[in-house]
């Protein structure tokens, strides 16, 4: 990072509002840059190096078309729907990556993402009533560990330990994201996941221009690479349900983009995404990590680009303000983001 | 809040570390005085408003002395540990909210705070596995609640929502807090906090310095408040588990501290205290109201202070540096408070 960026902060892009003041503080960074990486609107420090966690599944997802997993095992959108996925574990999700699995010849028994109850409040509660344990089946990320084992297989390396830096999984993994990134990979910037595979530092940019190119089948990449970001785009766009789930954000937005969007959460504030009619990416980061106010600003970011109609609005508006209640169901303030996001553009 | 504040950014004060990069970043303010107001140590804008939430719990007790109802109902140190107190809802905790209330002849049916499952782990496990429901009682402001309760009973007046902020109870509270901080609070700046009751904003170092005042005796407040203040201090400080629970950071804070400190913690990354050998106040909030940061940030605020012998050190490093696991029990990853700290002192 350069001195600079230590010293400057990023903008205020959401704030939690309590009666009648501004409680708490959300700076962050963002970009929408296009195929050639000019910049449409950037916020903040671009240049820093975040850690883009689950925001680049669909980029961790190129090793499937690189390893030759998805002609292999005939993978179809759902099954890349999910390799792209952070979903909720809900029937269909479980189901879908059991099916996955089933086609490459594997268990959940092979699954290294340990097992979390299910994100969805309905899956959740279902799974409770029924008295069985959540499985690794239902952690968000079994559909991309579940591509992960494709690729073993398709590599023909054994599987156990894909999780590991070292593993030829996650070489060839991390080969495809340096790849459409255009930017070094370093053991320097390295952390583990959630899940507990790698998640690599880059700068904020690189991943917009990552999302642009990709999605664009610009010519600055191989071959392949154009042709699996146009499978992927599709099989994410119209199979929404499977990358998040029954009323999560990503979900509804893709539906209501119809197609157009790409839009994909990460943990601790990131999103990424792309516009396909525009050939545009996107980034963005809230430095504090925090969930609500990343959801915030990517829908005032969403709006400020694309919400040229009622019903757009009317699915973002979930996110730009978000009302919350206390305890005895007294609304006692909501997050916003910052009417300065139209303002980048 | 002044143009200047709006413009500069507070301070990174706490940081998230996955693998070997910073991921989240944490800002905020905080100031140390002495009872003559005289800044100690100050980060940030200290003069921005704060909403204080819970750490002024000792604050708003203060009613209670004001309004006769600590001679009224002979309340004892347990009952004002417990006016102080964010518990986690463990047995001895309702068990002496339940008291208290029968000493003023109310019972929980009184209480306008709502309920919640106890914060305290164990006690949610043992509420559940009872196949019982929550109860005002398990609200982490019970006991504070109840003491409002007794302040309408000694004021004379229906008790029947004394959480709004026109009741004779919050208009008395409000006086006390106001008197003690030496700056008004204004409708312009209020907020409704979890519990229902209003919560005031007011300048960060006014809390700070009206914590110092009190905890000292200063003659700059009435004879009653500095009587007030020394049964307060004393009561949280000699009953540290009412005022948080088993575990809790402020109970095993206040304990190593061994009567010398008092500390509260406040929702949206709020916490107040002081520091009665040397009479120090103090108040830190963190900006985008991150409590883990919070944690960390008031962990090397005391450790810069007073932080003069291993067993303080010890209790303090679990603050300092809070270990983060993932699923699989891999650690990923710590919140750290920031190193600079110390060098505001």
């Amino acid at each position: 990072m350069s001195e600079q960026s230590k010293i400057a902060a990023n903008p205020v892009l959401a704030e939690y509002v309590r009666g009648n003041m501004v409680e708490n503080k959300h700076r962050g960074a963002f970009c929408v840059v296009d195929q050639n990486g000019q910049v449409i609107a950037s916020a903040g420090d671009v240049d820093a190096l975040i850690y883009p966690r689950s925001a680049i599944k669909s980029l961790q997802a190129l090793a499937l078309f690189q390893s030759g997993a998805v002609e292999k095992f005939r993978l179809n959108d759902q099954d890349l729907a999910l390799s792209c996925a952070s979903h909720q574990g809900e029937e269909f999700h479980v189901a879908g990556v059991t099916e996955f699995l089933t086609k490459i010849g594997m268990t959940a028994a092979d699954l290294e993402c340990g097992a979390h109850a299910p994100f969805g409040k309905a899956a959740r509660k279902a799974l409770r009533i029924s008295g069985l344990q959540p499985s690794a089946l239902h952690n968000n990320c079994s559909g991309k560990h579940t591509g992960m084992l494709a690729v073993a297989k398709a590599l023909g390396v054994d599987p156990k330990r894909y999780i590991e830096r070292e593993h030829p999984v996650q070489v060839l993994v991390r080969e495809c994201v340096e790849r459409v990134l255009a930017v070094p990979l370093t053991p320097d910037h390295c952390g583990r996941d959630g899940c507990s595979i790698p998640t690599w530092g880059a700068p904020l940019n690189s991943f917009a221009h990552a999302f642009a190119k990709l999605s664009s089948g610009s010519n600055a990449l191989p071959a392949i690479y154009a042709t699996a970001g146009d499978r992927l785009f599709k099989a994410a766009a119209s199979n929404a349900e499977l990358v998040s789930g029954t009323g999560g954000f990503d979900t509804d937005a893709m539906n209501i983009f119809a197609g157009d969007l790409m839009l994909k959460i990460g943990a601790a504030g990131v999103f990424c995404g792309a516009l396909r009619g525009r050939n545009w990416g996107f980034a963005l980061k809230c430095d504090d990590g925090n969930m609500e106010a990343a959801h915030a600003i990517v829908a005032g970011l969403l709006s400020a680009i694309g919400g040229n109609s009622d019903q757009i609005e009317t699915v973002l508006k979930t996110q730009t303000k978000q009302v919350s209640k206390n305890w005895r169901g007294f609304e006692v303030g909501h997050m916003q983001s910052a009417a300065e996001i139209a303002s980048y553009f």
